[in-house]
């Protein structure tokens, strides 16, 4: 495996960093802003020319004396972001500034364990190549649904994932794909997607809440993943909502999910169905013959009134939850993504104002939760980041 | 104002801070674990005598060759840590390396105001003085309890502080005392008393959760507080634990707090004199004409029923909260102190029991759950340690 370059000092770990985040840039606008003596900037931007981290891209318009050079990230970086969950894999590749340039998708259950699902994963990363995206990889990140032990790359007893406890997950893709790998939790990724591209990119401490099959949060502190003892930092799915709630398929009673997540909703909605409480959901059912959260979604869409009633009340357990975790950490900006953010703005206002009701006034008065704006591409573009930030700092 | 002398370099502050967390050292010693030349130690440490921070402390044993100059901090240093309750004051003074040289306290309630309450803390410093204790002052810590803008040194919208509200805290205790001087809830101080002397020393994540007239948190990650967006981080008195329960201070229902604190047994307790429930409690209310936490403390040593259970009941909420947080957060230690926490085995077995059976395996498999063994010394220790971070830290 040839190894991918990675730069050799702070300087030069700045210097690319500021070329993914802001752009190609003139050696004069980054001499202004390192604060490198220029013989210092040129040779540590000559060495990363030579490394073939970053290349010239001609000259920038006069400040008064003579044109400088503008430099970019080299155009031939790949990185590719992985991003598995409970049903479904997103593959992205993008250059080195993160711009997405291909991103394909497919459905899959990671119950098949992690030989059939890390195969797919990369069937998919060979469709990027055909179509002629990628050359060679310079790093990949990799997000599953479980918790992760970061420093060793191996999910750690993982409640939804059969077969992956321990699974050299790093090591394997690492060697299928030649280049460097990191492994995180699925929710941490969507949650340095926000802070690349999203709503947190200026928030130093915040919360990405995901609702999706299941629940979960991602905790950034400084700008940087929180992860907490083992890894399992943000797994908020099974806190105790009420002591008579619904069994969870964790063995306790009233958990958040439970309540409310892409497998509750579907439940219920079915119960609906059958229970002939909602004609909408009843003809879904006999349409579909099964029902997700897809189609509670459309339910509030159409005015279905248990429809938008089961995200009220759903909303409404998320924010008691939410409210308790906001009142402990006192994050700067809250985002809600996820497959079941879907739900809109329905879902958010009963968040917030259960929120706004329940935590501290001074905890909540300059904090905004806001819907993510990323979509699907939030946790392939924090995969990218989190491989990127890894490549970009010295060795 | 004479100004306290600072160090000058990141490795003057790390000598500084070696020799206040681990003793006196010989130079030779001193060199293993700095990494720097002889000749650039040896001109460090002069520094710092000149400067008046650190001095001579005789000859080391021989190690085989020129016995080695042993250096230890100043004897002449002094700190103040201020723990401002909401029913008492300590103050204590500290050499540089933490040492308890005295401390007293006296019982004074936060609602009468800064004026008052800073008066009498002033006093206590007087006290020590008289003690022939202290004659210069390198600087002190106060904690408060309530929400402190770090930043600014003052309280913000602190609920049991009438006429605190962004009173310069800082500012005025530092041109009484003449010297550096930091403001923190005093939360946030126990957790730092725990992190330098106590359960905590070697714990990067962990949990102080302080039971005492209210309930709050001091949350540790990477060894330093963490104090949130707008400094209420910690704030869990009033996070929900059921729609239907009493109704709390802060006029929502169900609070933690109203649940279980000081002030929710000292009420409990009464109620259980007053119904007859109770004999140990009717008993005490005759004797004394009040009722308070130490009195449930009583109870349940003991071996009254309804005190035990009053203990008991109060650690299962405690624990339905502690069990979310740590489901959350994913501390790698928590530590339950405060005045409360004399309640001692019983409180500690029912939050175990709760936490154990609730949160996720993967978070409590190698979580401690302790009580804190530093007692009323963890706030007074904590300021002295804010303040000493900041002292020996380069300007």
């Amino acid at each position: 495996m040839r190894m991918t370059a990675r730069p050799e000092n702070v300087h030069q770990t700045r210097l690319l960093r500021l070329l993914r985040d802001e752009g190609a840039r003139s050696r004069a606008e980054l001499g202004d802003v390192v604060h490198l003596s220029r013989s210092k900037l040129a040779v540590e931007l000559d060495r990363l020319v030579e490394l073939g981290l970053v290349e010239p891209a001609g000259l920038a318009a006069s400040r008064g004396g003579r044109r400088s050079n503008i430099v970019r990230l080299s155009r031939h970086l790949r990185l590719i972001g992985i991003d598995i969950g409970a049903t479904s894999i997103d593959v992205a590749v993008t250059d080195g500034g993160l711009e997405i340039l291909g991103h394909v998708s497919m459905p899959c259950n990671v119950r098949e364990g992690p030989d059939v699902v890390l195969d797919h994963a990369l069937d998919l990363v060979g469709k990027l190549r055909g179509q002629g995206l990628i050359d060679e990889i310079h790093g990949a990140g990799i997000g599953v649904p479980g918790p992760v032990s970061f420093r060793e790359g191996v999910p750690v007893v993982p409640p939804i994932m059969p077969g992956w406890d321990r699974f050299p997950v790093r090591e394997v893709i690492s060697q299928k794909l030649g280049c460097p790998v990191l492994v995180d939790n699925d929710v941490n990724l969507m949650a340095l997607g926000e802070v690349h591209a999203g709503l947190a990119r200026s928030a130093e401490d915040f919360l990405l809440v995901k609702i999706g099959t299941g629940v979960g949060c991602g905790i950034v502190v400084d700008g940087r993943i929180y992860r907490g003892m083992s890894g399992s930092a943000g797994d908020i799915g099974h806190i105790r909502v009420d002591d008579n709630g619904p069994t969870c398929v964790c063995g306790n009673t009233g958990c958040l999910e439970a309540y409310f997540s892409g497998a509750a909703l579907a439940r219920d909605a079915l119960a609906a169905a059958r229970s002939g409480r909602s004609a909408f959901f009843a003809q879904r059912l006999e349409q579909a013959g099964a029902l997700t959260a897809l189609d509670v979604a459309d339910a509030v869409a159409a005015g279905d009134p248990v429809g938008v009633r089961m995200v009220r009340e759903g909303g409404r357990r998320v924010g008691q939850v939410l409210a308790g975790l906001i009142s402990f950490f006192n994050p700067g900006l809250v985002v809600i993504g996820g497959g079941v953010a879907g739900l809109g703005h329905v879902l958010l206002a009963e968040i917030r104002s259960v929120v706004y009701r329940r935590s501290p006034p001074l905890a909540t008065g300059n904090l905004p939760i806001v819907l993510s704006e990323l979509g699907d591409t939030a946790g392939v573009l924090g995969a990218t980041r989190l491989i990127s930030d890894h490549i970009f700092s010295a060795t």
